[in-house]
């Protein structure tokens, strides 16, 4: 297996000029696509329309070219909100099987991606126990699929997972069923925090029997290092894509991860760069969240108590800006809403490198 | 003369319950302060009424303690927006006059400051040649009042400046004069520009001579290093507080600066902290703005198309969020609109420090 | 007993320009001034400063006047949130006693103005019974204070309640106590929903017995017609003001209201104009909501799904727009978030009228 | 002739769920649809991309079913922002030709609608004579296409125009040209503004020598009646939809049409509806805007110095709501931005109407 990551710069959600510039050139090969992961300039939030339209635009756009139903079956996975620095664009991923030997020089492990996705979710389901349980499950499946054998291999788990809209909720009154939480917004953050404990059971960092339904949202100290969860309207089900290294797998690209311990805490993208000197960073893939208990370094900030602008939008553009000025780029992925995903105000971050001497 | 810089956090625009504690413990001296430099947690932009508020809440106490004439005579300059990790709070700066020798090592100089303020202006003064002049004008008075000799030793100039609300047009238009910007919004950008270029003209940054009202937020490349300008509706007149270092000050602060070239240029700050190892930094000034090219690092920005959230408040979201990382403080002050205040998308930044063996 | 109601605008929320001017015209007496009624241009939600700033600056304002004592003694409760045709503006209330016989013709009742307050809450009691216990009781003391004898004589009962902030919270965790919300903004929903099932116990609308924790927010069958409830963070009691018609009361204002059923209903403002012609337009009260089932008149509405504008938002500009439309001007009182003040998406509105011979 | 309209609810911008289903149910019949009108849930502002969405999904089901060619022949004409109680929505409009007589009543006109649109304009011609000249040209071969006699006879003329983009002002720099306004934002306006006079001139409403390049966006009182314009990045030229009443069309719809003075003028519907008693309201179509001077009825308004909200959904939440009440329906089409359409602060709003005896 080889993996190829190409970011792909988008003048808007539906822009895909540049995206077929890349496959004229021969950089990007539709037929190898498994997966395009974007950030698009919407909200981030209940009514974000960016992530749909983007989804529509590019699935149309690889129809074209190598029909409906192989598009199909790439993962379109769009986490909506660009504010501050951060640029829109979609981080491509490609996958080709190759006969020739690995180029990686001997014991060392190159960067493989696996895609699943579970069942339709009942709108009751959503934040609660089923939905750890199915995302556990295909979390497994996609690291059997892209042939990554420890859990410690694993850098990152690209999870997109559904909300409960207010018609989920009618539906589910209606048949006289509970749904989690009773707020649209706010059901993102359940969707995306039972999606993370999924895979940190997936991945052993937390013992099934440890969690239920009252630990969704709640306890904090319960997370996975490496789960980056986006909700949105426009699915009933969770998308998976797995990333990590594997020995299986040949290529100039591999991976790490870190943990941020709050939105200004640049060490973790700092000792990656020093620990990979020469290395190029091909993609930066981060989670960003206001910090619950309304502090960060012990002063206070105002993200929480802002309701002209959501919390998410805040955390975004100051985790997005912290990255981006490391790393001297903006055009990286920077998601919102880190329930379970990295400590309580903090969050995941993954590096892709291309190997130094590639 | 001896220079104090006390941060205080505010819990509220109108909390003066730190700055009260402050001032029992003896950290502050109510009839020494002669400028309070805030951010208070409102949208920075027409509508932020939190500036204001704060005013009045601190003119309020103030007055309490040393009477209402000379608490008039403290410069209240408070900047909107606490966006991403910002953190509100109230910089109090005193001035006390030391018979006493320079506790400096000779030879050395140390943080000094001056205040000053303008005449007011007409609507149609605003953003033009007018406003450049009286504001340089200004800046050279606070200079001479803080016995900073030479431009060179100037770090940061804070500037307050008026807006054009819709009743200041509509006076302006009854008499028959024109304003240069007939939107509110807009006319903050040009009061703000035209202050800095008044910094530039008195700071030998820029001839006046060689500026003309077409100058103003048109030529960009015309700018002063170390302004820092803010507007809002609570003034008709601009207030000036220039900060620098001075041989006839004594103390343990000085100052230095650098210029951000975008918004996510640490480089400045860096080789600031590297030159001065081991101060301490007793607060962080800068200003933040979205490039107006529409790009940074040559990635495209949503700032100026987004039409939710003003390009303002996303700047300084980015801009503080790396900071405070570099500093591991997010209570410093970040201010939106670098008009003329550094090169376009980039802006001013300076340290207060306090010596390594104070 | 006389009461006087007069409107007067505000260019910003601590504008007291026309106040002054009103007073000087000898059309408000400041010593006979109970309570103001204002709507301030903030957002009306949690960082809504805007009402703190207004209450500052007329309690200054009166203090200066009256002194502090008195001053204090005035009910300020502002509601914020102009949204669309909505003028900013303030409803002085004034109360006189008068040794002369009632102006009003036999038998007739004026308008009648009472106000009370409750004993401060614990987070915990917050959107609770206790919150309505306490409130029933207030509402009670200011009917009584009002000179009202029947429920069915009062037309408004405005209340002023208190909001969970993140501090609120914190507190109440660390005791070990359990809030009715843990989300600031949800918070002020719970609390004004609470107020308004005490209003509706105090008038007999609803039996105490019948009301649980569990109705707070939920069960929206249960209700007051005339309660109009409004949440911030600058006090931690509940204000009361009723507004109702007495024989004991002379002068010529008196009161009627009706029930919007949901935010399009022009019908109960349509109705009370026909039933009382001749008589001018003083005052316009009402409350405004999204309807939660998302739905108006069959058709959608994208208010709670609007990640940008808070709904209470959407509903006072659209509420607002009819009711001012109906009496042609917009400077009336309408305030967001109805929870069981009317029906579900519905809403209370009243008119203060002047009798036509007066 | 034969039009048909018929109003299509929208669960999101891409779902075309009840508009396939009244297809089905032989509503609609997809070869005779001309024009698709829409309201989207979008900001209705720069980054407003549910109004692109929705044509992508709109023209992508069309073409699906009477094919791409076919689909590309339909004017899709999308406005966004949906505020208050308005309701995200299609309005249909269909035509076909039948040699049966007219069903109306002799002497009677019926609903006629004609298309058509201008040439592509250099970006230093919107704004300006050429594109006032070239839609009034536009708006005449519309009205013979529609086979409407008399400029009385229209009542509705729907038009989408350009706006400068940063490309298009950078191409007129390169050829030395000046466009009229250097803002993407201000350009939405201006091309609005030209575009409702060039309507105003092939209407007899005002002399094209009475204008010049000066007006567009300043002479106020310079206005069409019945223009209603949007303007998008999607096209180059202008396409133009003339609705009004023609003694050559049957059918039993009919158009009426008034002038609102001001947000809160409900008398031209009321008046229309009074007019046309038993007639059924198949659609409300009208045009909102914040009036400029900021007072409506002498009282301040908030929206021009909204920096959280932008002033065209203020207004369109306060006319969206006054017009939903009269008509007891909130899915009709409320457009903000009325430059010249109708009179400052005020705007058109037409009926189309079903014969009561139909």
């Amino acid at each position: 297996m080889n993996i190829s990551v190409v970011r792909v710069p988008a003048a808007s959600p539906s822009d895909i000029g540049s995206l077929r510039a890349y496959i004229e050139e021969g950089r990007i090969h539709p037929s190898q696509v498994i997966a395009v992961l974007g950030k698009t300039e919407g909200n981030g939030c209940v009514n974000d329309f960016t992530r749909g339209y983007a989804v529509q635009s590019l699935r149309g756009f690889f129809a074209g070219l190598i029909g409906a139903e192989a598009a199909d079956r790439i993962s379109f996975i769009m986490s909506g909100g660009t504010e501050g620095v951060l640029a829109p664009h979609f981080t491509v991923i490609s996958r080709s099987e190759t006969s020739e030997t690995a180029t990686a020089s001997i014991g060392s492990k190159s960067l493989a991606v696996g895609v699943a996705h579970t069942r339709r979710f009942l709108p009751e389901e959503l934040g609660r126990s089923a939905q750890i349980v199915e995302v556990s499950a295909a979390v497994s499946r996609a690291m059997a699929e892209a042939r990554i054998e420890a859990a410690a291999d694993v850098h990152f788990v690209q999870i997109k997972c559904p909300l409960l809209t207010d018609t989920d909720m009618a539906n589910a009154r209606a048949r006289g069923a509970e749904v989690a939480v009773d707020d649209t917004y706010k059901s993102m953050g359940y969707s995306r925090g039972a999606s993370a404990l999924g895979a940190a059971v997936a991945l052993g960092e937390i013992d099934l029997a440890e969690i239920s339904d009252e630990d969704v949202c709640q306890s904090w100290d319960k997370y996975s290092e490496v789960a980056s969860t986006s909700s949105g309207s426009e699915l009933d089900y969770c998308e998976v894509i797995v990333f990590g290294n594997s020995a299986q797998a040949s290529g100039d690209l591999y991976m790490s991860h870190g943990v941020m311990a709050d939105a200004i805490d640049a060490k973790p993208l700092l000792a990656m760069l020093a620990d990979n000197p020469g290395a190029e960073v091909v993609q930066v893939l981060a989670k960003a969240e206001a910090d619950p208990t309304g502090l960060v370094r012990g002063r206070r900030h105002t993200m929480l108590n802002d309701s002209d602008i959501n919390h998410t939008r805040h955390a975004r553009a100051a985790v997005g800006a912290v990255l981006a000025s490391i790393v001297g780029d903006p055009m990286i992925y920077v998601s919102g809403g880190a329930e379970h995903q990295g400590p309580a105000g903090g969050g995941p971050v993954a590096v892709i490198f291309r190997r130094a001497n590639a």
